[in-house]
């Protein structure tokens, strides 16, 4: 056996000078000119060709490449993504990400903390609870509460049935256990409740409102039908931000509900939580503080890179419960009153990194203050969008802006159509193109969703970054090739007089 | 409403440029610079008085800080952690990272694309769709294996037995089943299980050899007496790589067991797995490929930092039934036989980091030639360790080097020692003293563990940057703590003559 003579040999270890310049200068590119020039597309999606040159491109070879190659390689396989911190970028929940957590998550990355176990990571461990016991409060939850930063809403949602399933059910009540949810729920909820164990049969729709809120007369309604045949109700899972239209569930009305029924609140707040750090829009979220758990994703809406969710639960104690790790339980139910924290005993992960240093980092440097004002800044471009299409001819507002959000959609005069048409479909078509159009012109992404079977376009307009000057500026190019979709249309469609 | 002025408030968009030259000198220190120099300390446990300090730092002000002051105290806080990269870092599994890793995570990080969908980052599922394939046909699995990139090895896990449950156990088959598994496989099969929906009673813990090993005629009967009483046996849980001796179980035999029997065979090999890419032992994980589900981290023993951890499946359509998220089913088990894909229906995260991409920067990097050499010489280390120690007096080894690892302890002449003293626990104090000393004088961190009740001492040398020489030196200081021990010890403790 001979040693490797690694400090000699720069592909092994330490890199050579001129190949940390490389990444210097990329980072340098990145922080200060427009992240733009390394991806000018809103929209970068890989054609057929880029797929199959990426995959013969990813098959690890015998000997290692140059250090300048592999980084533009892999400066043109990233490339080919959404940028969903671009300013126009309207659709999904977009991420407009604060620079400060760039910054946040390169510290990070360079100490490479495990931030499972106390012994691993004491210092990061630290500010993570501290941390999530500030944003606990802020959500009005009680002192009691504690949580664990997970890679999103998913991970949070997952975490929370979890508990929620351990805290209020018998073993062998699950086959019989009731989930109550609306169809404004998100489909991670779903995924939650299927991974610990549930069928999706378990999850009973509750009707909905005009705003699409779960009706609370109808959810009272189905847990007595359910209780006389003999289920067992045990979860409803409210929302603070529809993923669809940015409504919120009327929180107090679930609670009260949960609290008569003696049920477990839980809301998914990933979207809209972070309303509660605004300035001018807490009152948004009234009621958030009496749910049993909340997920809240810093990565969607406090400006903070992948990946970055978080899981509250009312009392710590039930995570210790569900997810401690250690062979001896008294050990670890005594920890949470003492300084120390693992991590590991409040969640499902073991391995993780310290995700949320990089929020840490951000509310730093950044101040509450103007934290708040970035977050009303966006439901304000959202209000405004909303008004400017309003004054805009032939455009319908399907549901008024909520959380930086709102649904809109085009409809053409249709008098004089071939009457055979299906006038429905014909507007499905037409907003379908009009979003097309804009994404492939990189005007900006608003993207399509469905409310009540009528496809319209949607826009999350919560870029701190976006002027309202910017955003009117999208609008009259929407507008534009509205019309000019209407053109075609008409063109190929109007009834001959 | 007012628009924030955002581009010209450094605090919260672009920072000025002094400002990235902080992070850029950190950086460059990072990369350059021995790492130590930021942290010297292997071990680096907060105090009270640490803890209570960065709790009154995190809080959230009102207004913003200098970005050189959130520097700082970020240096700080992450400071107080283990340096799991550090050579002489024995404990747990250490995580010896090569820098590639750091660059490759930092060009992820300047990227942040979201790799739950194809729309969202093509260009990263691409490449981390290869890189998984070619990840399978390593550990020998076959082509129509597929999988995900995870937190680590608990998340493997869970999603492994999800997998599993929904592919092998009808609904109300659940509260029957069993899982296998022996005292050595992982905590977090564990947790995954329950998390899944099992109860710990539900895991029946098999025998083990002489080498902690399931025993195969022990299954072979428990299988048998559990059918007889009417239970549903569905899951072998075996290990490629134990935490505690780094053994793997014969996995041929459980694959054959796994196979008469129709059950799953999971193994976990988080931590052992990486031995497939070795150049001189590749043949330790024989029948590896011959599993059903796989764990496997690269953030263990291929060099990565966190989080970087790995499942496969032996057939991705069994990934897909478990994890699907869209509405329809038809499009998504389609989608498994076109370039495209959705790592969101194949793992349970929606919101996702590249997490592949900084692995196959360091493999385009440092080739595959090398990588094999790095894993080949940690398990020289613990060969050269054991063998070192072997020829030292008074050390006995308890576990002989498999993957890097080995188990030993220092047993001094104990015949004119006080005759009413517990001889065991007195061993079992002075390797725990002998761990301690070694942390406290930063000299090595080997931990301590217990084998059939013993304490003994564990290393894990699977550093590629520490040399022969330099372990010979830890010994040679391990030796003499041990002695200077030993004396301590016999002062106060021997029989007056």
């Amino acid at each position: 056996m001979t040693d490797l003579n690694v400090y000699q040999d720069d592909s092994v270890t330490l890199p050579k000078a001129d190949h940390v310049q490389l990444i210097e200068d990329l980072f340098h590119q990145f922080l200060l000119a427009q992240k733009a020039t390394l991806s000018p597309q809103i929209v970068d999606i890989a054609t057929k060709e880029d797929t199959a040159q990426m995959r013969d491109a990813t098959i690890p070879k015998a000997d290692g490449m140059p250090m300048d190659q592999v980084i533009s390689d892999m400066v043109k396989i990233m490339s080919h993504r959404v940028a969903m911190e671009h300013p126009k970028f309207f659709g999904l929940i977009p991420s407009p990400i604060n620079e400060n957590s760039y910054l946040g998550n390169i510290i990070t990355t360079m100490f490479n903390v495990g931030t499972g176990s106390w012994y691993q990571g004491s210092g990061p461990s630290t500010v993570e609870d501290t941390l999530i016991k500030w944003m606990a409060e802020q959500a009005g939850l009680p002192s009691s509460a504690g949580g664990v930063f997970v890679s999103g809403g998913t991970m949070a949602n997952l975490t929370a049935v979890v508990t929620a399933r351990d805290a209020m059910l018998q073993f062998d009540q699950r086959p019989k256990a009731v989930i109550y949810a609306s169809k404004e729920t998100h489909v991670s909820v779903t995924k939650g409740l299927t991974v610990a164990g549930f069928l999706r049969s378990q999850i009973h729709r509750v009707e909905s409102d005009s705003d699409f809120r779960i009706d609370p007369q109808s959810l009272r309604r189905q847990i007595a039908i359910d209780r006389k045949n003999g289920l067992v109700p045990f979860l409803i899972a409210g929302s603070c931000g529809f993923t669809n239209t940015g409504g919120i569930d009327d929180l107090n009305a679930l609670a009260d509900i949960a609290q008569e029924e003696n049920l477990w609140l839980h809301v998914d707040g990933a979207y809209g939580a972070s309303v509660v750090l605004s300035k001018d829009h807490k009152g948004c979220a009234d009621g958030l503080g009496r749910a049993n758990s909340l997920s809240w994703d810093p990565h969607k809406w406090l400006f903070q890179i992948y990946d970055c969710g978080l899981v509250l639960v009312r009392d710590k104690r039930h995570l210790v419960q569900s997810f401690n790790t250690e062979a001896s339980y008294i050990r670890d139910a005594e920890e949470v009153n003492t300084d120390t924290v693992n991590f590991w005993n409040r969640g499902i992960e073991m391995s993780r990194s310290a995700r949320g240093l990089k929020l840490w980092f951000t509310l730093q440097r950044v101040g509450l203050e103007k934290m708040g004002e970035m977050i009303d800044h966006g439901i304000y471009l959202a209000e405004f969008a909303e008004q400017t299409f309003r004054e805009l001819e032939n455009w319908e507002i399907l549901s008024t802006a909520s959380l930086g959000m709102f649904n809109f959609r085009y409809i053409p005069p249709m008098e004089n159509l071939d009457p055979s048409l299906d006038v429905e479909k014909c507007c499905d078509d037409i907003n379908a193109a009009i979003s097309r159009l804009a994404v492939e012109r990189n005007i900006a992404a608003p993207m399509t969703t469905r409310l009540r079977k009528a496809l319209n376009l949607r826009m999350c307009t919560i870029s701190p970054e976006l002027s309202r000057e910017q955003l009117f500026e999208v609008i009259q190019s929407i507008d534009l090739i509205a019309k000019e979709v209407e053109a075609s249309f008409l063109k190929e469609h109007v009834f001959k007089l």
